[in-house]
């Protein structure tokens, strides 16, 4: 399937029948149902569920690595940094790839070969995280916590957004996404330095 | 299956090797397997996966009920309260229920009554933080952030931890405790006033 706007629509959708289905019962006429794709039109592009979950995690990686970890890098300090990945992390899970953020947990149903590059791809994003902790370690910033701790801490915050937060509900995407900033910063900063003026 | 010992470490040796394979393709024959059981013995407890995996979460909210709300409960300081629930249930994940965690989240694969009962044994927890925090907004102590918002990125920190952290790894239990009450702590609670003496 090719790589453009249509294609990241069918992921989408894909993502969410397997999200609500659980992605064992989830059957290619589900999805091409969804998509409104003929099985066979949907067969024309992909090989089968395995291939289309692969090519969802490669989707939900090329947004990973050209709307956070690209624009992030370009910050030379380490506080703005980590806020610009944080900021950029949430709101992509917010306003609307949370099924494919839970979609990028079924490892299991992936080939070895892709396993492997799928795993590959998320440590990278883990260690740009754990590097940025690491240079706030350095300069005296960062909590008295072990850089690995603090980064699955904040991932593990930004990415369970998906299993609850609905854009329709009660909480709109400007606080959640101000919410989770503020809880992120003050979990992994020492804000007390910048509070008491030290 | 009883609710003794050894009910509890089929349990836990049925949720890892879940979480390992996947829901979808473990059968019960794997699960016997690993559990030292026959095929007759297993059958001989339960009826199937579905009604293991609903077996596996009741005892996982029992876990919850007892284990974490129940002593909480007891705390009147709602700072303390926060403390000891996150305490509770990050000991809880880093010593051993890691994979009872995650299956947790198969909730597509149960019954609609199972589903049901499951949710709203849930719902009955994050109701039981949210109040907590909502006292400490009242108190002047959380930080300016939703209380719904703030008790999922708390339970999203902590249930994080099923998927990474390892006992035998280089973060001992101790210290990933630690990292993680300071770090939902400052995430939710206004300790610059602490800090400055306010």
């Amino acid at each position: 399937m090719g790589k453009g706007k249509r294609a990241s629509s069918v992921y989408r959708v894909a993502a969410e029948i397997m999200c609500h289905k659980g992605y064992g019962a989830t059957s290619m006429n589900d999805i091409a149902e969804a998509a409104g794709l003929t099985k066979a039109g949907i067969y024309h592009y992909i090989r089968g569920k395995e291939d289309l979950l692969f090519e969802i995690m490669t989707y939900a990686m090329d947004n990973v690595e050209r709307g956070i970890i690209a624009p992030a890098r370009e910050v030379a300090d380490a506080e703005e940094r980590l806020r610009t990945i944080v900021e950029r992390h949430t709101r992509s899970v917010i306003e609307g790839v949370g099924a494919v953020t839970i979609v990028l947990e079924e490892m299991t149903a992936l080939t070895p070969a892709h396993r492997r590059l799928i795993t590959a791809r998320k440590r990278a994003y883990l260690d740009f995280i754990r590097q940025t902790l690491q240079q706030l370690a350095s300069e005296g910033k960062l909590r008295n916590i072990n850089p690995t701790a603090g980064a699955f801490g904040m991932l593990g915050m930004i990415l369970w957004i998906s299993r609850w937060y609905r854009r329709d509900g009660k909480i709109t995407p400007r606080k959640a996404l101000n919410d989770y900033l503020e809880m992120t910063m003050h979990a992994l900063i020492k804000t007390e330095l910048k509070a008491s003026g030290k």
